[in-house]
């Protein structure tokens, strides 16, 4: 993969949207029964019973979903150096099998390192929306991102 | 399995230690191949000339065995009915193929809620440590726990 964005191609308010991702009920009982393993996430009985009315995806699940959707549509291709964490996460709306989430990124702020002049610091809102359009998670996630070479 | 805690069982203040989990290679990279597949969590040849020197678990895998830790530890036996979201979320030190991570549970607050009176919100603060104890993830997290039946 060819890195094409570094730091200052990181301007505030400048937009990417994502392809979609189809949850399939199979995908969701995957995860959950690994990492998430409450019943109304891996129990479609017992989610049927709870305030849910049926399997919802767990949070986790849509986080890592909402992850590989910003790689895929422009993460692989930023010199991205990890990330020292998140700010927040929102689980708005319930994610069902059928759903399709497609994302939505947005910086909100990008500055130069003060300890690490190589690098900056790029703040970023990723919105998850299904196909009605409802907003469904919200991230406000912090990236490291290599400054453009010069010459 | 039997609900055992309810929210007047998470006093601010109790601790719950989990298990530990060890994180394999392989593991690493299935995760990373299906959610993040940065070249730092999934080429171990390009992860040795990273800023990393070699493979390291996605940010999001380390959160979702933080979730399977707690669920063994409590959630799966607590009155939960989900979340509406994560305060803040820091990635300290690199998880790396080999670690054993366990984490901490502490309750920063519990309150019961205003609109729905059966429910309560509780904050809580999970940490995780590696095998050399050091804290290796912090995360804010907020549930939602039914009150005990009375009766």
């Amino acid at each position: 993969m060819i890195t094409r964005f570094y730091l200052e191609d990181f301007e505030p308010g400048a937009v990417v949207e994502t392809a979609g991702h189809l949850f399939t009920e199979e995908e969701i009982l995957r995860f959950a029964r690994d990492f998430d393993p409450q019943s109304h996430h891996t129990d479609p009985d017992a989610a049927r019973a709870s305030i849910y009315g049926g399997i919802i995806a767990s949070g986790w699940h849509t986080c890592s979903v909402m992850m590989r959707l910003m790689c895929d549509a422009y993460l692989l291709e930023s010199a991205g150096m990890g990330s020292p964490g998140v700010e927040e996460i929102r689980w708005l709306l319930p994610v069902r099998p059928g759903d399709t989430l497609r994302g939505k990124r947005t910086v909100l702020s990008a500055r130069v390192s003060g300890s690490k002049p190589d690098r900056g610091i790029v703040k970023m809102h990723w919105e998850g929306f299904n196909q009605r359009d409802e907003l469904v998670v919200s991230v406000r996630s912090i990236a490291f991102v290599k400054r453009r070479p010069l010459g």
